[in-house]
């Protein structure tokens, strides 16, 4: 019988599912085929996605605790600035995708990269004297997440190492642990407004390290580098001969007290790929579109990892060529009063010594849950223990709510150490 | 001197730029820190970078070849049915993305996977009793290639190989090549209206194959299967125990003297993920929303392929979620006159012993565009020799005008087979 001849169950009416039954009774149907093929089913997810971890989730799903049902729910942890609807996008950034829809001119297929035009835009946005763009110096990504995949996709091969900040934000690890890149930790001095322990970070350098991740402002610190420590920074890339991939994505959404300062206009010297996005500025995380920017005025990247960021953004073609299409009126129109809603994080430590009831960070804000129905995220989402993580993008009277929950549950749950007798200070 | 100050030229005013010179003279700055770091530059590409080849583009950015400047220049090479503006998508699509970012509803973060509504959604309208779906066998993906791309990515490891069609779509070899995956190529059957050639099909399955990718219908040669081949695809893989990648992005958009039958339908026994998107029967290819099905009603997948393809989906965070919040109304709105608009592919064959003029099938296109301006993707971008495709989503009038351009060359350049007195048979 033909192998290829499908033996059929009864005779009545086609089935609607056609379960194939297949006649290999006596012989081996097709000669030298059966080469080790085991004809049974075994299908095992890649190891590529077993590596794949996002330590957000992870945690954060594993906490199966049930909010306290008699307080309504208020989330400090995911910083989602437009759940609340107190911090629409502005009218201009809709006006501009409205805009994009009704020329028709934005629906087919944009280069992988991003379309030249919008790539222009980004790059004289984005263009000063100490450190020039143009649109060759653009790749437009999906999200700012993508951004980072193809930077750490294209300099580093599985078995060498990037080092990442702790506290930091997870998707480094996450990115680099699926493509089989060691990560290596190092350390922000909390005593220091969350500077580098730049010894600390120089003594991780090894041969094998092919970037050094830095997060400016930081993603959860909320902590702004002055001009002096970048310079230190560089100072150690330049001696080390390390690319940097600058995550930049808060840049100019820093407290009036602060200044954010590129990292690329420090230095004509290290080459540089800094990567940001409209989600954080312009409030629309959705929309995914990242960028890009390329500093290599000393032409150490040269065109082998610009072709090689091109022919990465290749495999899934980039960002929605509506919102690319919208991205020079969302760029030059959007009103400077919009930008001045600025947004920052808070990050709380815990005392846990005063805290004996609670093993670590995660208990104690699955237990703030479970009694205040108040969501925090745990520092050990972001590599650091004993503190918690709380957004303030959400309206002011909920964050007042959220405040005075927080302090009733540590006054019931303080307790002075041994032979003193001071207040619970708050 | 402390190596983590900054020595500077002069004594002026900051300068803008800032480079930075360390003083490591005399003797090694911080102890500990030189272990066999090379203090030179040297940034290169990594493997996967360098694995990445998207044929399509290597092979049309290396034919540097100038349309001939007296005629218009016509592109029959990039199916995008939306540079003419004589294929627009329908309005109730273009509405329901206004309606979307009017609600201010779609702004911020989904998961990774797609908001559940939208998944709702997708899961409603591919839903039959045949291949049953729920909204957790739904994934939403930054374009059908991301789909793909996490389907290839979950099954395959490094040094497994897949079977894809020859011709066939160049993305599936892009992406498995970029991630250390084998490709084997089955043969397509010209004179069998393209259909697979299943004895070798089945010969070139291993003990390392890890998924055959299916593409009906088929991108370039715009045939769809019968049943009953669909059935003999089906018989291979249970008698192999292979799962299948179906790329049905195409599903639906056939003449009305053929029918397209999603895979799934026909069999409940083989895994299948099925990948599809809005890109071409909603004529948005540029929004980049994708999607993957999970048919896996043996449990062969079971509960680790679908985590696995979730937590693939965390590395960059899903589609633009604008889009997806549109979804609902582009899925139940747009009107079937709209459906009926429908494309295909043309594939041409070249009789290349009649042109001895050129070598090939890029020599011929390449020609084309000197002599004629009429722009085609030369088979070989599909692995397959002297064919030539030309896409049929322009306005009617440039149609006519390129095939009678592509008969003016072919006048020009045919040579009738020596002895014989036949006409140029068009």
């Amino acid at each position: 019988m033909d192998p290829y001849v499908i033996q059929m169950h009864g005779h009545g009416n086609l089935p609607s599912v056609l379960d194939v039954h297949v006649n290999t009774a006596g012989r081996i149907p097709v000669p030298g085929k059966m080469k080790g093929r085991k004809a049974r089913w075994s299908v095992r997810p890649s190891d590529m996605s077993n590596k794949t971890c996002n330590p957000i989730r992870a945690i954060v799903d594993s906490m199966k605790v049930k909010p306290n049902p008699n307080k309504t729910t208020i989330s400090l942890s995911i910083g989602d600035p437009t759940v609340f609807g107190n911090l629409p996008t502005d009218q201009e950034v809709t006006q501009a995708m409205k805009d994009a829809l009704d020329s028709g001119k934005y629906n087919g297929y944009a280069p992988s990269i991003g379309y030249l035009s919008s790539r222009e835009e980004v790059a004289s946005y984005y263009h000063c004297p100490e450190a020039p763009l143009e649109a060759k110096d653009v790749i437009l990504t999906s999200g700012c997440s993508q951004a980072i995949e193809l930077c750490l996709a294209v300099l580093a091969n599985p078995g060498q190492n990037i080092l990442v900040p702790r506290p930091g934000f997870p998707l480094y690890r996450t990115l680099a642990e699926s493509m089989g890149i060691e990560v290596k930790l190092y350390n922000l001095l909390p005593e220091k407004s969350w500077e580098i322990d730049l010894k600390h970070l120089e003594s991780l350098i090894d041969e094998k390290t092919a970037c050094l991740v830095v997060n400016n402002p930081s993603n959860p610190c909320g902590s702004v580098f002055s001009r002096n420590h970048l310079q230190k920074i560089l100072a150690v890339a330049t001696r080390q001969c390390v690319p940097i991939l600058a995550d930049e994505i808060y840049g100019d959404m820093v407290f009036s007290d602060s200044k954010f300062e590129p990292l690329a206009t420090l230095s004509s010297n290290v080459p540089i790929l800094s990567c940001g996005g409209l989600a954080k500025r312009w409030l629309v995380p959705g929309w995914r579109l990242g960028w890009i920017l390329i500093h290599d005025r000393r032409d150490i990247f040269g065109n082998e990892i610009r072709d090689g960021l091109v022919k990465l953004s290749q495999r899934i073609l980039g960002p929605c060529t509506l919102v690319q299409g919208a991205l020079k009126s969302i760029l030059r129109r959007t009103p400077q009063e919009f930008y001045h809603n600025t947004l920052s994080f808070l990050k709380v430590g815990i005392e846990m010594e005063q805290f004996p009831e609670f093993e670590n960070d995660v208990e104690f804000t699955e237990r703030l849950v479970a009694e205040q129905s108040v969501h925090c995220l745990p520092g050990m989402c972001f590599e650091y223990r004993n503190f918690f993580r709380v957004v303030i993008t959400v309206p002011k009277v909920m964050m007042l709510e959220a405040c005075s929950r927080i302090q009733e549950f540590c006054e019931q749950h303080y307790q002075c150490a041994e032979g003193t007798q001071e207040e619970c200070d708050k």
